[in-house]
């Protein structure tokens, strides 16, 4: 499987879930006769407006974590391609979480399936780049092996931040909130900020330069 | 990250944006016997075609301007990465105005939502190319410095233009109309005609040509 | 505008619509207990399967035009820009005349709805290649001009027959739809084997070969 | 037709219909008001997940298959064009048994629904390839007669499995499943490891090399 093929894909699968997600977002189908009644239906709408928009970051966050990590493989061999579905599959599935949550804010079940969807997308994050690291035939050799460890250790951030985040889902939904937001936060500042990041910038000006 | 694949990336979700609006024009799941009843149906059924049509061609000026925009950068860095993916979320949300103007065609609040929306993304436009312009090692070189500023310049008459349609919507939703008229005749006669897109014509010759 | 971004965007759209076709095709939300009900559930959708498989061929048959047509092109300007965006407007209209067809085979303003729209599209397809070949910046240099008069010869073949099953409508909706295979079965078997065809096939092995 | 502009219209269709599903799996339009009754709702919404899991694996195979089969066309001619666009329809059909399957798991109907349409896209599979091997123009030269009949050989196996999952679903739903897994697993493993798949990867290993 060529590599570009199977990034375009992703890519393919990853537009299409972040923009399924307004389906959600949809006016009961009633009859308006005027702008009070159209009010109450628009301010009735902004919960799911908000869950629209918080994952619509989060998938693309993901996204943008996907290419970092595809960006270290050199070749796809066939567990690769495997393990791409599964992640594929599982950042499927967000719009379903998404609609739960866009109902019912504050209840632990819904944290806890929202979590629990981001605690696999990010669990196969770790799996996906501890696969790539570990077979020669697959990684990409122009990268030091220091930039590798630390791609490593943040992979393993975002994970435990979500485990955490759906742990505390039975104390409160606001500390759940904020594990999720330390994952998110930590995955837009401080990756976006470090060796790795670097390393591929550069390798993207050099593309670039004539 | 990797211009091509960003823009591969956007054009995805303007794709599907654009292609999913015909899911608000439905015919009612009421079972019908003769052809008069299937008449009073569609008829029922035009202003969600004329809000599609409609829709379809606000979605299309963007993804056109989208592209003006991004010929002006030579590399993708990371805030330029999440300035845009901010843009595509505000495209991503036309669908559901989108429907509300379907059913409420001349109500206050639906022309402040689809004004508010267009607005949000036309103001996304103007700080996208500002970024670019503004960083040395984001911008094309190859282009003059009158050609930014004419960039900029008609990038800024689209959100005032949709900022007066909301506005305006208080007096009259003919007025707004107008005004939206205004922001889309522009983007489609005047910056087609520009210096901007006669450069940009001449780079795409010189490609093709053997 | 470069041409590939044009034909990726545009194919992107087309792979979307006709996809979406399949929405149409629902089982009605009641509680099955027994597969009795069930057959008579899935006999019931027969009529929707139908309209499916006849869309989905429709939209095909589109999407090899549109290829055609558009290797007939250079260059992309901004008239065949707005041309192509217009086009595919009409393209993502089709879920909406195929889910009126699936509910109400043989009615006359179901038959005038989807002919209608299928001769708006096959009106574009003629438009298009005018536009193509009367511009000189624009036309492919290397095609000679009998291959142009043919390929705009078969052109105009499909809209008259969308015409000619539209006003048939209410004569007899087999006469309609009569014309619409007519149409149908020209675009397959007709144009694949003509001059132009021939050219662009030599064309694709030229490129293939070593 | 370009092969490359093929594989990827092939993959936008493809990842649509895989993302689709998850629209099968929705909870229903109730007021929620503790998290009891969202469990019980979340609860009734397993059997839909986990057909949802299933029939993304199952496209996701079939995406993999496609890939491999039009790794031995050279390039794309007017049959292979139409045979692929029926295949891609067949494809595009996986939600409606999908939704079926989730509703109602272990009705002979779905099972022969749902095997049935597995049955026409493996069957597509086979004449796809024994198309392409049957014309010299369109095969690739660089692989050899054994390659050939080993590809030609695994093509078989899978339609067989469908057609005795289906047969025996009046039997035993289980029996089934067991085929429809047989057939899965060996697209899975023994695919993945045999001769062609070999060639296939040393072919990309090459193409990665400096």
């Amino acid at each position: 499987m060529n590599k570009n093929r199977l990034e375009a894909f992703s890519d393919g699968v990853f537009a299409i879930v972040i923009t399924l997600l307004i389906l959600n977002v949809k006016v009961p189908d009633v009859h308006i006769t005027n702008n009070v009644q159209l009010n109450h239906i628009i301010f009735a709408a902004l919960p799911k407006l908000l869950s629209f928009g918080f994952s619509f970051l989060v998938i693309g966050i993901f996204w943008i974590a996907h290419h970092r990590i595809f960006s270290f493989a050199k070749v796809v061999d066939t567990p690769l391609l495997w393990l791409n579905l599964v992640y594929l599959m599982f950042n499927a599935l967000v719009p379903f979480p998404a609609s739960i949550l866009a109902d019912n804010f504050f209840l632990p079940t819904t944290i806890l399936i929202y979590t629990g969807t981001l605690f696999l997308i990010s669990m196969m994050h770790f799996i996906i780049l501890e696969y790539i690291i570990r077979n020669e035939d697959v990684k990409h050799g122009a990268l030091t092996k220091s930039v590798y460890r630390s791609a490593v250790r943040s992979a393993i951030f975002s994970p435990v931040c979500f485990l955490l985040a759906g742990a505390s889902c039975f104390i409160s939904a606001y500390l759940s909130l904020f594990f999720i937001i330390c994952a998110l936060f930590f995955s837009i500042f401080i990756i976006g900020k470090n060796k790795v990041s670097k390393k591929l910038i550069a390798v993207a000006k050099e593309e670039a330069a004539p």
